[in-house]
C-alpha cells in the first residue's frame, strides 16, 4: 500500500537508512583521523541508532509469529541473521567505545542486500541472478580456462624472469601476482617484465586477458538477452496469448 | 530543411564551433605553459566569441516567443540555460583577462549536449537514454553489489594489511581508495597489498572487479538489443502491419 | 549412472582431486619460503599422489580396451596425453627430491581441461567453442585492426618520444611494449609518454583500446545470443515441431 | 579457383608475407640492439624483398588494363596506394642502408589491411564495419558523453588537486591526462591524486569510466546481434522463402 517508486515500504526505508548510517560509521571509526577527538560524538550517534535498531529487533520479534514461515519465536530468533542484528546490538551497548565488534558490525550490510531484493528491486535481482544461474556453466568454463591460463602465463614469466628478479618471479606463486594483474588488466605496475622476452610473453598475456574478459561478458550480455527472446518465443509460436508488456 | 547529413542546422553548427572554440580557450587559459605571453591573443579572440555569442543571445531572445513553450522572453530569459548564456557573456566582457568565470564557462558545455539531442542525434539519444532507463533497476543493482563488494573488500585488506601498511590500508576509506582502483581495473600502482595474504585477497578482488565490468555490461548490451527484438516480436506477432525499416 | 549434479562421475573427480594436488604441489615447490624446511613433506606428499596417479594409469591401460576407439593397449599408451601421464609418474618417481619435470608436472593440466569437457559442462563448452569459432573470422578481424594499431601508436611514439626516453621509447619494438599495456588498458606505468604531443597520442590509443575491447566483446556477446536465436528462428519457421526448452 | 581456408589466393598470401616481413624488418632496424651490427643482413634481406615486391609491382601495373575499374595503366599507377608502393621499392633501392622511408615502409601496412578485405574475410569484415556503421550516431554519442565526462572530471581535479599538485594538475590538459587513464581504466600511475577529496573525485571517475567502456559494448554488441536478427525477421515474416543457413 504506502509504497515509494522503489517499492521499498516506508519502514523497510527507515532500517536500510539506519544500518547504512550504523555502516558509514562503523567504517569511519578506523579512520584515526576523523575518529581521534570526536569520540563522544561517535559514542552518542552509536547508542542512538543502536537503540532504535534494538527497538527495530524487538519489534520484528514481536511480529514474526505472524509469518507462518516461523514456528515460533525462538526460532526466529535463531535465525543467522537475526541472531547477526542480536549481537550486533549487544556489542554495540556493552562496549560502545570500541571498534571491537567491527566484523559483526558489517555483516549487517548482509541485511541491506536482503532489503535489495524487496520491492521493484525484487524483478530486477531475479533477472539477473536468474541469467548468471542460467549460464552458471559457461561462467564456470570462462573461470576454468582462466585459472588454467593464469597458470601458464606464471609458469612462463617464472621461467623466464625468475633469475633475474627473484622477489617478483622467483617463484609460481609469486608470478602469479603479476599474472591476476595482468589478465585482469589491473596492472598495478609494481611488478613487470623487463626481458625481451618476458615482455613479448606479458604482452600476449594482456592480450589474452580481453579475451577473458570479453567471455563473461559476452555470456551474461546473451543471457541477458534469452530472458526477453523467450518471451518472443512463447509469443509467436502460441499467438493467441494476450501480447505481454515489454520486459521491464 | 538546410540541413547537413547530421541534421544539425547550420545556425546549431554554428553555435556549436562558438562553444566549442569558448571552452578550448577556457581550458587553455589554465595551462600557464600556454597562456603566459599570450594574454593579448586570449583577450582578443576571447572578446570576438564573447560578441558573436551575445549576438547570438539576443537574437535567440528576440525570436523565442515564436515558441508556444515560453510565454514571454522573460520566461526564457530566466530558464537555467539561458541565465548561464547571459552570466558567462557578461562575465567576460567586464573581467576580459581573469579566468573567473571557470565554472560558469565550463557550464556552456550543458549547452553542447542539449545539441546533441538535435539532428540525427535524436534517436541514438532516445535509444541509448531509452535502454538505459528500461534496465534502471538492474543497473543499479549491480551498483548496490559493486558497493557491497567495495566495502568487504576494503575491511579485508584494512584487517589484513592495516598494521603493515598503515599509510595505505590504516581505515577502511583508505582501504577504499586501492579497492576502487582494482574493481574498476585502473590499477594506478600507488597502493598494493604486500603480503602474500593480503595479495591473495587482492587477486580475488581483481577477479570478481571483472563480473562488476561485465555485469553493467552485459545488461546494456541486451537493452540495446531488446528495442530492436520489440519492433521484431511486434511485426511477427501481427504480421498484417507494414514491414518497418531496420532500426537505425 | 553414479553421476553427482556436475555430471562428472566419482572416479573423475577423484582424479580430478589428484591431479589438482599434484599441480599444487608442484607450484608450491617453486616457492623457496613454502618449500625450505618441508622437504620431507613434499616428498611423502608426491609419493602418494603418484603411486595414486600410477594406479590409475595401470587401470586406464587395462580397461581402455574396451573403448572400441583404441585398437590396442600400446596405441592407447602412445597417445600424447598417457604419454605425458607416464612421463610425469616415472620422473616423480625415479627424482622425486627434485622439481625438474617441473614443466611435464604442469601438462597434467591438460587433463583436466579435458575433464571440463565431460559431465555437464560438455555443452557449455561446446556452446562456447561453437560461439568462438562460428565468429572465427570477425575475431581474427579484430585482431589484425589491433595489429595493425598497435604498430601505428607504437610508430608514432616512437618518432615523439623516442628520443627524450631512449630506452622506453628507442625502437619500434620497445615503444610496443607501452602500446600493448595501453591499448589491452592494462596500464602498468613502468613506461609512459611525458611530452604534451606524446601524452595527446597517448590518450587517443587509450580511447581507441576502449574500442578494441568493446569488438570482440560484443562480437562474442552476439555469437552467444545467436545460438539462441537460431532455436528460436527454427520454431517460429516451422512451428509444427515440439518447443524445445530452453537453451541451458 | 585456387583459394586456400582462409579464401586468400596464394599469390595475395604471398604478397601479404613479402609486406609482413617487409614491416617486420623495418620494425627491427628501429632498435639498435639489434640493427647494429647485422647492416648486411637487412641489406640483403630488404633488397631481396624489394626485389619481389618491384616485380609485384610491375605485374600488377601490366594487368591492371584487365580490370575495367581502371582506364589506363597511369590511372592505376596514380592511385594513392600503387603510389606509395612505388615510393617504397624506389626509396629502398636508392637509400638502402638507410631507415628514412620509415614512414612510407610502414604505411605498407595499409595493403595489408587491403588484402583483409578479400576471401573469406570479407563477409567478416563488412558485418564488422557495417555494425559499427549502422550505430554510428550511438557509439559518436557515447564518445560525445566520454569528452564531456573527461572535461568534467579533468575540471574538479584541477580545483581540487591543482594546487597541490601542480605538474600533474596545474591545469586542466594536464589533469586531462590523469583523467583519461582512470576513464578508459588504463590507470599508468604516473599520477593520482593524494588528497581525501580528490581520491572521492577520482574515485567517482573511474566507476562512471566503466559505464563508459559499458556502453560502446553494448552498443556494438546490439549491432552484431541485429545483422542475425534482421535474417530472422525476414524468414518468419515471410515464411514461404527457403531457410537460409546461418548467418556466418
Amino acid at each position: 500500500m504506502l509504497r515509494d517508486k522503489n517499492g521499498l515500504s516506508p519502514t523497510n526505508q527507515f532500517v536500510c537508512a539506519l544500518i547504512l548510517a550504523s555502516l558509514l560509521m562503523t567504517i569511519l571509526r578506523t579512520e584515526v583521523t576523523v575518529y581521534a577527538g570526536r569520540e563522544h560524538l561517535f559514542l552518542i550517534a552509536d547508542l542512538m541508532l543502536t537503540g532504535l535498531l534494538a527497538v527495530e529487533y524487538g519489534l520484528r520479534l514481536w511480529v514474526c509469529t505472524e509469518n507462518p514461515a516461523y514456528r515460533s519465536r525462538l526460532a526466529y530468533a535463531l535465525t543467522p541473521a537475526t541472531l547477526i542484528d542480536l549481537l550486533a546490538v549487544l556489542l554495540i551497548l556493552f562496549s560502545p567505545l570500541g571498534n571491537q565488534g567491527f566484523l559483526l558490525r558489517l555483516a549487517r550490510l548482509a541485511r541491506i542486500l536482503r532489503l535489495a531484493k524487496l520491492g521493484r528491486f525484487s524483478l530486477a535481482f531475479n533477472a539477473v541472478t536468474q541469467a548468471v544461474g542460467r549460464r552458471a556453466y559457461e561462467l564456470w568454463l570462462s573461470l576454468v580456462f582462466s585459472a588454467a591460463l593464469l597458470l601458464v602465463s606464471s609458469a612462463f614469466l617464472y621461467l623466464i624472469e625468475g633469475g633475474i628478479q627473484p622477489e617478483a618471479f622467483g617463484s609460481i606463486p609469486r608470478a602469479m601476482w603479476w599474472s591476476v594483474a595482468t589478465l585482469t588488466t589491473v596492472g598495478y605496475g609494481d611488478v613487470y617484465p623487463v626481458t625481451a622476452v618476458g615482455r613479448f610473453f606479458g604482452a600476449l598475456t594482456a592480450i589474452i586477458g580481453i579475451g577473458l574478459i570479453a567471455m563473461p561478458t559476452g555470456i551474461l550480455a546473451s543471457a541477458f538477452s534469452e530472458a526477453f527472446q523467450e518471451r518472443c518465443l512463447r509469443n509467436s509460436a502460441g499467438a493467441d496469448e494476450p501480447m505481454n508488456p515489454p520486459a521491464e
